[in-house]
């Protein structure tokens, strides 16, 4: 057999096999992560108001299990998303004991009622396995960089149902302004066969969204889309404004005791809970994000969710930016669809793709996820709305560690 | 003003003002193009078939036209597609009277019945166009790249009604295994206002492909549909290397006599022509293509479209060569839908992209594609279909200037 061909073949195999085998287990981890949220966050805290009482406390013991087992040498799992996004860039290994820790912060975040989603667990635990497997199998650098990218694909692609969208976000993750292939075979293997696992065997079941009306395409429509992208890109720049304004804040305040940060949090965010005198706000918020679909929400139902989450991951809760990026981008859909003459749940689809592509910078892969959560309804204007928000989003973003390869302008 | 700011909104208006201007230009010189061959291929050829007898001596004429007129300098628009890549590199200057010369070399091809489609003359005149402005705005060497990329967006986006695939093929074409996105704005920009162009003020109509039946996710089916690819892909890379084989061949025998090539080979189209007793494999062969959508065709029309095209094109008349590939493609599907127990419309689809993915290797543009062309039903299958044909057409293609950024494995 001709050397080159072989060359390939085993090349070919091996990414098949370790993807397939990531996937495999990142999407077991994934289903058991998302049932045991929703039996945490739904079965018990919504039926056991009174937990949210308690979310300063929990903050303490989130701080402590990150303060105690988080760290290794100068490496901390603390550092969440951008550690995974470090790992591929090479400059920081991976903690396999990352996996595990984010998914009990996150189950104590969500039972306790902190504003968060899960996402982020599901990423930074792909980020874990992936780099556990590495170490089993003594991979080279360059290979550790794939593997890492293949966890990711496999917990994004699992914990949304969208495995498209977890084998491109997987490869568009890491910088800013390009996209590599080298990781295409691992990648989408993985995001696939993780996304089937959850699925067919362990029996997850996504939330759907469903677009009413897709206005016929104009001129004068796009126009109102790109106005209102421009504003959604807005509340996403406040939104990782705020958020890392806080964790700044918080860790020179409290010289990065996690405990002291997380129990202040805990504090604010029971205190704001009474203020606004329901707990819309506390949690996923997944009832009123699927409301901001069909019916009119709270006006300023995107400022309470961007606040409570500011502060719930701002002081060192975890679990994820999407979902709460999600519900801020519905909910500012929904009220700005009372003012520009566009269909809701049109707008508020609209809004929830560009407030997550302003955040996590990745335009493709948002509009991928467009393509996959609305069955492929308006993708001109989900197009659109996610190279605008990402021009727009400027170069700040949920993770810091992204690099910067190409300047947007 | 924060100059920040003001640097960035001078740059965003410069890339929406060319993309703008780019755009409206090549949208409107694109639907001349696709009018005027629609009357010389549809309205004309088709009532008159005995032109075909006159295609050696249109090969003369195409000839004549590249030996002539085609050159300046070391710079030879007979390059075709691959001058407007390395165009994007910087390797060459692209010529602004390629686009005319491939306008008319296009309608000469078409008139007589050559084996083509048209959108290579679009991107190409869309290049040429995109040079234009350029000398005329004299703007430096980075800028010109992009300029190139947005001509190539526009050509392709109003060519085949497809806005978000042209946007991405223009900065997906010219390398290999990356996609920068410095040319986001005026890729986008301009390959909406040519889309919108052509449909709305020039009124174009684009051809509609209809999936009938889309199987329910399984990976049975998946198992099945990567087969088939595999297969794709193989014809792709088999097309593109006799394609390749002639041309080389046809140049060292004759010298680079261009008019003797071309006669020579409209000889063996007319021989052909005669022996298959039809002209279903002259022109574009739109007819047999949107067939292959919903009743059996001959079970070796790929195969006759590969050799007819692969002479037309390889003996230096032009057009296009994606129009050809979805023929091959769907044609091929359309025959293995009665071995392999997948609906025909889906097969046909799917082959209809794979074999264009696999000789442009744009693996993202050619999904996207799916998703326009097909109003995004099977995205899953589709997405899979792309990244295994991908990877399985190797390093061949249509465009040897593409370089290698990432070798595929």
């Amino acid at each position: 057999m001709n050397v080159k061909i072989k060359k390939f073949a085993v090349t070919l195999f091996k990414w098949i096999f370790f993807g397939g085998v990531i996937g495999i287990v990142v999407g077991s981890l994934t289903s058991f992560l998302l049932k045991t949220n929703d039996f945490l966050g739904d079965d018990i805290r919504m039926n056991h108001f009174w937990l949210i009482y308690f979310l300063p406390l929990a903050g303490i013991a989130v701080g402590f299990l990150y303060m105690n087992y988080g760290k290794k040498e100068s490496v901390d799992s603390a550092k969440g998303n951008n550690l995974v996004i470090d790992g591929v860039h090479g400059k920081a290994g991976v903690l396999r004991r990352m996996g595990p820790i984010v998914y009990l912060g996150t189950f104590i975040t969500v039972l306790f009622g902190g504003s968060t989603g899960r996402e982020g667990a599901a990423v930074q635990m792909g980020g874990s396995v992936a780099q556990a497997l590495n170490q089993f199998f003594k991979v080279n650098l360059l290979d550790t960089k794939i593997f890492l990218m293949t966890g990711i694909s496999a917990g994004f692609g699992a914990a949304f149902g969208t495995p498209i969208t977890g084998a491109v976000f997987g490869m568009e993750l890491t910088a800013l302004g390009k996209m590599k292939y080298e990781a295409l075979v691992p990648c989408l293997v993985s995001s696939y066969s993780a996304h089937f696992l959850a699925t067919a065997v362990w029996r997850i079941k996504h939330e759907e969204f469903i677009i009413e009306t897709v206005p016929s395409l104009s001129a004068w429509t796009f126009a109102k889309v790109i106005l209102a992208v421009l504003i959604f890109s807005l509340l996403s720049v406040i939104y990782c404004q705020l958020r890392h304004g806080i964790q700044k804040f918080t860790e020179k305040f409290f010289h990065k005791n996690h405990m002291k940060r997380a129990f202040v949090g805990g504090l604010l965010i029971v205190g704001l809970t009474l203020i606004v005198g329901t707990q819309d706000y506390n949690g996923r918020g997944l009832e009123m994000l699927e409301h901001s679909f069909t019916e009119d929400v709270p006006p300023f139902a995107f400022l309470a969710k961007l606040i409570f989450t500011a502060i719930t991951l701002g002081t060192g809760f975890v679990g994820g930016e999407a979902i709460p990026l999600f519900f801020m981008g519905a909910t500012l859909g929904n009220t700005l669809s009372n003012m520009i003459d566009l269909p809701m749940s049109f707008l508020a689809a609209i809004g929830l793709v560009a407030v997550f592509c302003g955040g996590a910078n990745t335009p493709i892969a948002a509009f991928l996820l467009a393509v996959e959560l609305f069955d492929g309804k308006g993708v001109e204007y989900f197009f659109v709305a996610c190279i605008v928000s990402y021009i727009f989003s400027g170069h700040h973003g949920l993770w810091p560690s992204q690099t910067i390869h190409e300047p947007k302008s």
